[in-house]
C-alpha cells in the first residue's frame, strides 16, 4: 500500500483533497486563508527546467515494444558503454595508479576544480598550448558547464545532425535554441559548411563540433577543420569541440584536435577518461580553454570558475590518478583497443554493405558505425524505429534508431561488442533484410518506362 | 606575451576592437553587416547565470587583506574539510571498499543514479522506511537538484539565518528567491519558528532545514522537528532536509532525522559520505525521497531522473563501494571521530566563553563552531570581517567572519584540527581579544546614572 503511486490530481473523490482531507468550502474559511496566503492543501509541481530536461534516447526506447525472440539469445548493440561485455577492461596501469591515489591518502580532501594559467607539465599531453583546464564530473558536465557558461536564453546553438542528443537536452532545458546543421553520409560525414554557415544569425552564440563523431564514427581531416575554423571566424562564434572521442582513431588515420588548429577562434575543448581509457562510470571529465588572443577573455574563464563551484565536479581520487593515467597507460593498451574497434567495424562494413537495402559509411574511429535504410525497400516499416523494433522481435538484436540523432532511417551500431557476438549480430541483421527487402518498386519501374 | 590577459572591453585603443583590427563604421559596410546579421567582430560575454552565481565565501575572503604575522605560524580555522591536517583519516575499511571495487572490475561502465522503489537492503541504514534514493555527485548537487526540481523562477525558498552560503548561490543563480529565518543562539541555534512561518507565502515552494548545522554545530531535539514538521504541514511545504552531518552527533546526544518523524510532509534528504566517512574529496551524495502520502508523488520523482540525466553524478567506484562502506564501517572509527569533535569543541569553549567579549553556545554535533562578538567592546573594528581580518594580521589565525553566512559580527571556528593547534589557536584569539577589549562604553554609563 505504501509503495503504491496515486496517479497525481488525477481520480481523486470530488471535495477530497491529494490526503483525503476533506476541503473546506466555507465561504469563511476560503476568505481567511486568502488573508494568510498560504496553501489549504498539497499541491506540488516539479519545475519547468525538470520538465523540460528531456532525453530522447529515453523517450523513443520506452516507447519501443522490445520483445525478444525467445530463440535466439538477445544481443545489444545500441550502448554507448564500451565495458559492458567485459572484453575491454581498462590497462592494469589505469587501475593501479587509482589505488595508488587511494593508498597515498592525499586524495580524500576537497580540490580545486579548476586550474587557471597553472598546468602541470603532465597535463600538456591533453594541450597543444598552455592553457586553462577545468575539471568535472564526466564529459557530460563539462558540455552542461561549457554550453551554460556562453549562452542566455534565447540564443541559439548550432549542432550536428546526427549528432549526440545530449547537446538539445541540455541547451533546451536552459530555454537555448538548438539549430541542426547537416552532415554528409556522401562525404564521410564531413559537415556541410554551407548549410551550417547559412544557419547562423546574431542571437548564434555557440557552434558544437564533435570530432570523431558519435554517432558517425567519422574523422575529420585538417583541411575540414580549417575549413570549419574559417566560418567560425568569419562569423565570429566561439566552438564548443566535443573531443570526448579524440584520440579514438583506427591505426592508420590520424586525429587533429580543433584547438591546435585554431590561430584566433577561440574554442572550449570538451573531453575525459570515459572513452579512450574504457571509464566511463568514473566521471572524469575537463574543458579546456583555448584562447590564444585573449577573446573569452577573464569574463568567460570567471564564470566557468563560478559555474564548477555550483557542484565541484571530479571524484579525488581519479584526479589523484589523472597524471598517471595520462602519463604511464602504455601505447599498446591504446593500439589494442583500436585496433580491436576497427576490426570489428570492418567485419560490420564488410557484413552489411553488402546486404541489399542498407547503407554504410566505413567508420574511422570513435566506436560507432550508422547503417542507413533504404525504407522504400522495406514498405512493411514506416521508419527507423519500427525496423528496429522488429529486427528485436525477430532476431533479438537491438540497435538505436537514429531517429534518436534526429536523423531518420539510419540506425546506429556499436562496434565494442566482442568479434564473435559482431558477426552473429550481422548474419542475423542479413537475414532479417533478406526476409523484408522489396525490390525495385512499380513507381521507378513506371518511371523507367 | 600570450599569458597575458587583456582587460575585457576596456582600454582598447579606439577605433580598434579587441582584437586590434581596425573595425569599419563607414555607413555602408555597417548597413551590409546588418543584411548578412552576422558578427563583425568578437564580443562574447559570460551568460547571466554563470554572472549571477556567487559564491560569498569567496567574494568575502578575496576581499580580506590577509597577512599573518611572520613570527606566528598560521593556524586556519576556516576550512570545512576535515582532511586537510591528516589527523582525522578515513578508515581502513572505507578505502579497503574502494580497492575492492576496483579489483571487481565491476564498476567502470556507466551505473543509474537512480533507484527508483529498489533499494537494497544495505541502503536502509540510511532510511527509515522505504524510500527512493537519487546518487548525485556529493550532497551539493543533491542540493542543486532538489532546489531545482521544486522551485521555479520567482518562487522562493526558506534558508536558515546563519546558514550555509550554497543555498542563496543555487537558488538566486535560477532567479529564485530566498526568505531568512533566524535561528535563535540563545536557544541553542534552534529555529524561531513564529518568523519562519511568517515568512510563508504564496510562492514558497520549499522549506530547508540544516539539522545538524553548519555553521552552528547545533543538533535539534526531536521535539523541535516536530514543531518544524507542524508548521511545514500546516502550510503545505515541503521540506529539503540539508542532513549532511546526520549522524554527526557528539556521544551523548541523540541524532533524528526529519523524515523519520514526518507522517504526512514530503521530504527530499540530502547526504553523502563527505563528513561522516571523512572524504568529502569522493562526491558521493544522495537524495533520499520520503514520501510516505504520495504528495510528490511520480512527477516530482520523474523530475529528479530528469535533472539526474544531465550529468550522471557520482563515480561508479564510489558507488560500487558504498555497501560495503555504510555496512563496514566499524563503529569505533565513529566513535573515535565524534568523540575528538566533542573533546575539541570542549576544549574551544572553556578555553573562549571566558574570554570578554566573546560569546559562544555549545556544540552538540558536525564541525562547527559560532563565537559572538560584542561589538561594542571591540571599537577598533567595525564588523566581523575587520576584527577577523586583524586576528591574521596579529595572531595568524584566520576564522571565517560569519558575515559569509549571512550573520555578521560573529565567527565560525572550523573544530577538526589537532588538539594542540586548537589550544594555540584558542591561547592567541585570547590574546588578541584581551589587546583590544574595551570595557563599558561611555554611553552605558551615563544610561546607568
Amino acid at each position: 500500500m505504501q509503495k503504491q503511486i496515486l496517479p497525481y490530481l488525477k481520480e481523486m473523490p470530488k471535495g477530497l483533497n491529494r490526503n483525503g482531507i476533506q476541503h473546506k468550502t466555507v465561504k469563511g474559511s476560503v476568505s481567511k486563508s486568502k488573508q494568510k496566503s498560504r496553501r489549504q492543501r498539497w499541491n506540488i509541481r516539479p519545475s519547468e527546467i525538470s520538465i523540460n530536461t528531456l532525453n530522447p534516447i529515453r523517450a523513443i526506447v520506452d516507447g519501443m515494444k522490445l520483445s525478444p525472440n525467445p530463440g535466439k539469445p538477445m544481443i545489444a548493440l545500441s550502448i554507448g558503454d564500451p565495458t559492458v561485455f567485459g572484453n575491454l577492461p581498462t590497462d592494469e596501469k589505469v587501475t593501479q595508479a587509482l589505488k595508488d591515489a587511494i593508498d597515498s591518502h592525499k586524495y580524500n580532501g576537497y580540490a580545486p576544480s579548476v586550474e587557471l594559467e597553472d598546468i602541470q607539465t603532465s597535463k600538456n599531453l591533453l594541450l597543444s598550448s598552455l592553457q586553462d583546464v577545468v575539471l568535472t564530473s564526466g564529459c557530460s558536465q563539462a558540455i552542461d558547464l561549457a554550453i551554460t557558461v556562453l549562452c542566455n536564453p534565447g540564443d541559439n546553438i548550432l549542432i550536428p545532425c546526427p549528432g549526440f542528443s545530449l547537446y538539445k537536452t541540455l541547451a533546451v532545458s536552459l530555454g537555448i535554441q538548438v539549430k541542426l546543421y547537416n552532415l554528409l553520409p556522401e562525404k564521410s560525414w564531413e559537415i556541410d559548411l554551407q548549410h551550417m554557415e547559412s544557419l547562423i544569425d546574431d542571437r548564434t552564440t555557440c557552434l558544437i563540433i564533435n570530432n570523431p563523431s558519435n554517432p558517425c564514427g567519422s574523422v575529420y581531416s585538417k583541411e575540414h577543420l580549417q575549413n570549419v575554423l574559417s566560418v567560425a571566424s568569419k562569423n565570429c562564434i566561439p566552438i564548443l569541440a566535443d573531443e570526448i572521442y579524440g584520440d579514438m582513431v583506427f591505426p592508420g588515420c590520424k586525429y587533429q584536435s580543433m584547438a591546435s588548429l585554431s590561430s584566433d577562434v577561440p574554442i572550449l575543448a570538451c573531453g575525459g577518461l570515459a572513452k579512450r581509457w574504457l571509464v566511463p562510470g568514473w566521471r572524469m571529465g575537463w574543458i579546456l580553454i583555448h584562447d590564444r588572443n585573449q577573446i573569452f577573455g577573464k569574463e568567460i574563464r570567471q564564470g566557468l570558475v563560478h559555474l564548477s563551484q555550483r557542484i565541484m565536479g571530479a571524484c579525488t581520487i581519479v584526479q589523484g590518478a589523472i597524471e598517471s593515467i595520462l602519463n604511464d597507460t602504455p601505447q599498446e593498451f591504446y593500439y589494442r583497443t583500436l585496433s580491436f574497434l576497427k576490426s570489428n567495424s570492418e567485419i560490420c562494413f564488410s557484413e552489411l554493405s553488402t546486404v541489399p537495402g542498407l547503407t554504410l559509411v566505413l567508420p574511422a574511429g570513435a566506436m560507432y558505425l550508422m547503417v542507413g535504410i533504404e525504407m522504400e525497400h522495406f514498405p512493411e516499416f514506416q521508419n527507423d524505429v519500427q525496423f528496429t523494433e522488429r529486427l528485436v522481435t525477430e532476431q533479438s538484436v537491438f540497435c538505436l534508431p537514429a531517429t534518436a540523432f534526429e536523423y531518420p532511417n539510419y540506425f546506429r551500431i556499436v562496434v565494442t561488442v566482442p568479434e564473435e557476438m559482431m558477426m552473429e549480430a550481422c548474419a542475423r541483421i542479413r537475414e532479417f533484410c533478406q526476409r523484408h527487402y522489396r525490390p525495385c518498386s512499380q513507381d521507378s519501374n513506371e518511371l523507367d518506362q
